[in-house]
């Protein structure tokens, strides 16, 4: 029944027939994103069957959007039409564990909870967490150069990432040649920084079928949490700030505001109180006495910088269901209706300014944002959330989503700190960047991709063209 | 009394027109590299002074050489011919400090160890820590992606450049054109990675000249060292790879064998004693009681792999005069002749087979060859003496050097663990990488400096060419 010309020319690949599980691998978590019409959608379960995939799109000259599992925030994995998607799910395999080298090697598809269960049997710590991490791929992590929750102290995907094998086109060879990029030591600075190139280029430059990960040593007890509820969330942010002129350095220090407590309470019954107008949760990894020290002065960092308490949490369930909490505010609230999702990061010292001038742009705009954050990053995630259906709402909220961002500019931040420009921060990074900048990256694309095939008009693309 | 033709264009800048200066001003610290001819130098003190000159250079297809302090160990600052020398240093302002956002902005020529004096007066650390902290500049550190000795716990000079300046040509704009990468923000996935494109381009894709910088908390306590004396340096390397094994992870973890080590007691009378064979030196800043028994499980990792000794220093002075001793080596070594700095890195648990295949081509080759290393880091510099004006000798060297670095690749290593390919590695690097790879960045170079004007011929030039 199919008229795919791929499948045709390629009749050993898993080629999707299904219309509605087409449509389902169509477009990531972004809300409002505009999705293409794909032509079609295959499941590679090798680096050889993506390079075949490549080649022919090549020759036949059909866009190529690469996936994960689709838990993008700035609809970077969405179609463009007349597309094939290509869907990496299938190649979840971890390749090699090496404990004397602190390395792992895994295929694009393995899920990122995965890994770090996989690797724990070692003894061994894969630190990024984005939320997404139970669902959300190493591919797609890597593509996006995912942040998460221990960034603060662990930093981001591109610190672990030490090699990838990139199934490319252009200066390399014909378009479905497979290269290797980076190396396998902790150390090294032979040519360029490929790596870093194509780590958050959001599949522009290619395809990723295999990534090399730098891995740490296991902590050898668990975090400490420590829980401070506040009288408004602004307050939270001053604290915040207080946290980084200190000197203190949580693993993780997130805040969430009650709308998104209330969600998560509503959906999940964790048993947590709401409230408070914000919480901030901070977790200290610190061995030893030296540990409870760091969790004591956070703590009365947060009495001092006004919380109506603080306290670290003796009580390891609590700990769990707060931090739970967290990851599922996303969720809990998109149960609810239609979130766009912001995704700015402001200096530290600018959170409190931020916080304000978010509820100031909610109450003008007549909007419901609820608000998470890595805060301590100064990574917040004002929601927004409109009733189905309300395009009032709708282009309301979308006022509110652009006004986020020209602010976060004005703090000297910037508009994506972790989800990736995708097709709904083009724009806002117009307008974070200077031309020049823009036009050298786009001469980058132009040179790696000279048939502008991998995810065209992503990233780069003109969001008015 | 000059005759050169870009002093005359541009009247107000400080040329060099000492010949002395400007022979000293063609070359870094690498051994053998070849040195052009420079047409003059130039010492700007600000970004508009460096596009003035830049836009001049192109203007006159005038190649343009950038260094800092000159510490280089792979030619990457040698005068090509016919090039103006671009020297920062005098670009050596401290623009800001933040402490509430734990960020510096510095011009390129700041000395590292300037740096970390200023910083440490508001309570922060700028860790990346070269053996040439006391003179290499902030510029070439971030030119050449720097390592170091701590880079084991807190990475490289990459992890820590969040933004810079630059001047370029090409896409930005006419040559001359200063263009501002990344952001102030601890996260930002806004476009490309340029800063990690700029971070190790060895000044080959423009100039740079503001750098900012994310520092960290001042650390409570100085750390512990932990000393450890083998037999035989490959016993040492075997203790290497048990610390990593065991998921140690000191801070620091240097090797220095017995020629180093005599050679830094020789000139400054520290009190080593050098009956070791090898010393491994290591360094513990958890902090409180969990710091001590990190130390005391490192010390018996250290005895279980064969030490003839291996204690915590409860002497400050003592760990102090190792360090430096360290740190002094390479001078040391330097002060006896001519030195060839090697810079492979090799997975860790290779380490002790490398140390061996060193032991192996030293012998084969009848070359002397000390090592130190950053052993932690599987990143090893074997330093082959030469006696000056020995002919004979130095084809030896060369010969045992390539030795070491396809000896390096087969084992998964890289040729340049931190000291950058400039002209020495430039064949290293195209052993190591497959030729599609090497094409992928040619067309970058291309790309972003279309006059091939930033320092032709390092890192992709063609060695025989």
């Amino acid at each position: 029944m199919t008229t795919n010309p791929l499948a045709a020319a390629l009749p050993d690949l898993d080629f999707v027939t299904d219309t509605d599980v087409l449509d389902s691998l169509s477009h990531d978590d972004a809300e409002w994103a505009p999705v293409g019409n794909a032509l079609s959608a295959v499941r590679p379960r090798s680096t050889a069957e993506v390079q075949a995939v490549v080649a022919e799109c090549a020759t036949r000259g059909i866009p190529v959007v690469t996936r994960g599992a689709g838990t993008g925030l700035s609809g970077g994995a969405n179609a463009v039409d007349g597309c094939l998607i290509l869907d990496l799910s299938k190649m979840n395999r971890i390749l090699e564990i090496d404990p004397d080298n602190m390395i792992a090697v895994v295929q694009p598809g393995v899920v990122n909870n995965d890994l770090k269960a996989a690797v724990a049997e070692h003894g061994l710590w894969y630190p990024p967490d984005p939320a997404s991490a139970p669902w959300s791929t190493i591919g797609g992590n890597a593509s996006t150069n995912a942040g998460g929750l221990c960034c603060l102290k662990y930093g981001v995907t591109r610190d672990y990432v030490l090699g990838l094998e990139a199934v490319v086109g252009g200066p390399a060879g014909a378009y479905g040649t497979a290269v290797r990029l980076g190396h396998r030591t902790t150390k090294g600075v032979a040519g360029y920084d490929m790596v870093g190139l194509f780590v958050g280029s959001e599949g522009t430059l290619g395809v990723l079928t295999e990534i090399t990960l730098r891995l740490r040593p296991a902590r050898a007890e668990s975090p400490r949490t420590v829980v401070g509820a506040f009288g408004s969330i602004v307050a939270a942010g001053n604290a915040v700030a207080a946290t980084t002129r200190l000197g203190l350095l949580p693993t993780a220090l997130e805040l969430l505001d009650r709308a998104c407590l209330q969600a998560v309470e509503e959906w999940k019954h964790l048993g947590l109180s709401a409230t408070a107008e914000a919480l901030l949760l901070a977790q200290i990894d610190t061995p030893g006495k030296a540990g409870d020290d760091e969790a004591a002065a956070l703590a009365q960092c947060f009495r001092d910088a006004g919380a109506e308490w603080a306290e670290q949490s003796t009580d390891e369930f609590e700990a769990e269901a707060l931090f739970s909490a967290r990851r599922l505010a996303y969720p809990a609230l998109e149960r609810l209706g239609p979130v766009l999702t912001e995704d700015i990061c402001v200096p530290r010292s600018a959170v409190p300014r931020m916080l304000a001038a978010i509820e100031d742009i909610a109450t003008r705009h007549q909007v419901a944002i609820a608000t998470i954050a890595h805060a301590g990053d100064g990574n917040l995630h004002p929601l927004i959330r409109t009733p189905a259906g309300d395009d009032a709402a709708r282009t309301a909220a979308q006022a509110a989503f652009e006004e986020m961002l020209t602010a976060a500019i004005d703090m000297g931040g910037t508009v994506t700190g972790e989800h990736g420009v995708g097709l709904l921060k083009r724009a806002g990074l117009r307008q974070e960047q200077e031309p020049g900048v823009i036009a050298m990256q786009q001469a980058l694309k132009q040179t790696l991709d000279p048939l502008n095939l991998f995810n065209p008009g992503k990233v780069l693309g003109d969001p008015a063209a």
